[in-house]
């Protein structure tokens, strides 16, 4: 194995940012992989970042994977650095506090920000995975932050912390890694991915694929299918947001334009123009191709699968666990993480709920910081606790 | 003015369906129409159904606007007639009794299906309209009803009921003509669109905008922009729906395929196959341009534009009105019609809310016949006896 920095990185995505303090590993001594599928698959380029010290007991770690279009970069933590996905909670003195925890934020498996994905190179052809890129499911994400962690040297993680995406592999974390583990937190996130969200990516998906430049996958030595992805992360925002909040932001409010201009087709509400805003911007940062099987991996979420169904599943966690809801979550609505807190309960684990009371929708855990930091805090002190008092 | 059968209906679009008792007539004396743009547009062919007989007295009319990619068929009235969009609630003994009122069921200004709309032939250019239609709105579609029900020779209107867009309509016909008009029913609709759902008609307008075979809109002498439409019309599946619903119709069933087929990109869920399913259908019966005009005259939606606002606009409402809304409705919620009720009853108006309890979403005024009989038969019999008391 070997920790080297940006050298690592080759990827056909043009777009990719290499980050100032991103590290990275190639997984395993053979450098393969079995997926879920069976398929085996490698090597795996694992990026990532961390942010303060590991103890001496090397027991302060926290594991942050991230959501669909997140990245290892959660927080600014060197002079000149960017604000991170998650600023607000992660850093010296903040809910997740990086003076007391030593915190890891990989970049996940068929992303597009340094860890192997459809835009790496494929080694058995010199040329981008592109269409023979494999299906990877949550549970692979899961098992390729283990050997991180594993590379890292540690043998326990104390809390996995993740919303959206990163909840569902937090919850994945806690069926194969409870023994290891203190306490999880997952937020904004199903034990299952529900159909209307399989729905919504299915449009984002056939949007992509539709584009005349998606070629099938294998656009990298083309034009890029920005349409495409731009329309995919429109419906994406709506769904990462809610009725109230839109009206909070831009009600009817015409962009640039007064009212005697409406019967033009080309004026634009105010919530048009932020969405082709949101598309555009997303095109600039991200891969096609991951966005394809990011989707795929979220539609195939599924604790139950292969473990006698969802509430079986559930067994498995043994960790305590926090799960948090938000109010206005349109995507993953709050008695998604309400039935996993009463299916824990069942199995007579210790799970909390907490919900976050906001407009903002689904987004919520990336805005609410108040709230985020009471229910955090609140669940770290308790996980010490029980820790403490060897339960 | 002339009262034709199908020999008028000049349209590009090659799967114009000409239903064998559809009428039409071209509105008025030198054709021409002031839209509410101000812009002189014409002629306009209105194309209708008609159902049941008009009384002596002239005053049993009941008017049916359709919804989005509704029609004038809005049930199935003589032998071999194939079922109509509202094949439960419109006919003999049913909720709008044809044996009892004479429906009339207009084509929409703007769509596809008979009445003049971008697929028409401009006579300016003797082409299609394309990317030269006028940007219309709800008022105007109104506006064409109006002419209609002047065209058959009538002086008052018994009754107004159309959900969705067809509420829309609804609620605009009350703001315009509640003086010849005994009472309205608005379904499933708001009082103005919201920013939200603005949002998912501008991803589906972007998605059609973005096939290269839509050409601006002028593509009816080429290929069809199929994909961009099929799209659209998935997203508008989706609102039209319920995250229950779709749990109930299709859970997180594979469609044709084993639990070891998941890790092929090509194996879908029935969710998604539905959805694509639904979009091809589409593409089968309906104008892309049409459904990118009418989809902007629903963001235009505002009954309060020119009118001091929305609730000063519900003064102008005079007529009983019943609203219903639907429980699980996700594109036009239920405050939506609420605040239409408390918006009327501030200004003293006879005005009732019935909500739908069902799972179905915004379809719910479609599928739920029971409950829509119920709501709109106690309705009538209040319209009758205020009626009868010169209320």
């Amino acid at each position: 194995m070997s920790d080297k920095t940006t050298a690592t990185f080759t990827s056909a995505f043009k777009k990719l940012k290499i980050r100032p303090h991103m590290k990275s590993f190639t997984m395993g001594a053979d450098h393969k992989f079995t997926l879920e599928s069976g398929r085996t698959f490698g090597p795996i380029t694992v990026a990532y970042e961390t942010y303060g010290h590991l103890n001496a007991a090397k027991d302060n770690a926290v594991l942050i994977p991230h959501a669909l279009t997140g990245d290892s970069h959660c927080a600014s933590h060197h002079p000149g650095d960017e604000p991170g996905w998650w600023e607000g909670l992660v850093g010296p003195g903040k809910a997740i506090d990086t003076e007391r925890y030593f915190v890891i934020c990989p970049n996940v498996l068929g992303g597009c920000q340094g860890t192997t994905g459809p835009a790496s190179i494929d080694p058995e052809t010199g040329r981008p995975y592109g269409s023979r890129f494999p299906v990877i499911t949550i549970r692979d994400m899961v098992r390729v932050h283990k050997a991180l962690i594993d590379h890292l040297g540690l043998e326990r993680v104390h809390m996995v912390i993740g919303g959206s995406m990163g909840g569902m592999q937090t919850l994945e974390w806690g069926v194969a890694y409870s023994d290891i583990t203190d306490g999880i937190v997952a937020i904004a996130t199903p034990g299952r991915s529900a159909p209307q969200a399989i729905a919504y990516n299915e449009v984002g998906r056939r949007s992509i694929m539709n584009d005349p430049n998606w070629r099938g996958g294998d656009y990298y030595d083309g034009e890029y299918p920005s349409d495409g992805l731009s329309v995919a992360r429109m419906v994406g925002m709506i769904t990462f947001q809610s009725d109230a909040s839109m009206w909070n932001k831009f009600g009817r409010q015409l962009m640039n334009a007064s009212e005697d201009e409406i019967y033009d087709l080309s004026t634009q509400f105010q919530v048009e123009s932020y969405l082709c805003y949101q598309g555009e911007k997303l095109v600039e940062r991200f891969d096609a191709n991951s966005y394809v099987y990011l989707t795929r991996a979220l539609d195939l979420f599924d604790l139950g699968r292969g473990r006698g169904g969802f509430r079986e599943a559930l067994r498995l966690i043994t960790v305590p666990t926090l799960v948090i809801g938000i109010s206005s979550d349109i995507l993953y609505p709050t008695y998604q993480q309400k039935e996993i807190v009463d299916g824990l309960r069942e199995h007579g684990r210790f799970a909390e709920y907490v919900e976050i009371d906001c407009p903002f929708g689904h987004d919520g855990f990336l805005i609410e910081i108040a709230q985020m930091t009471e229910a955090l805090t609140g669940f770290a002190d308790k996980v010490d606790r029980l820790r403490r008092s060897g339960a």
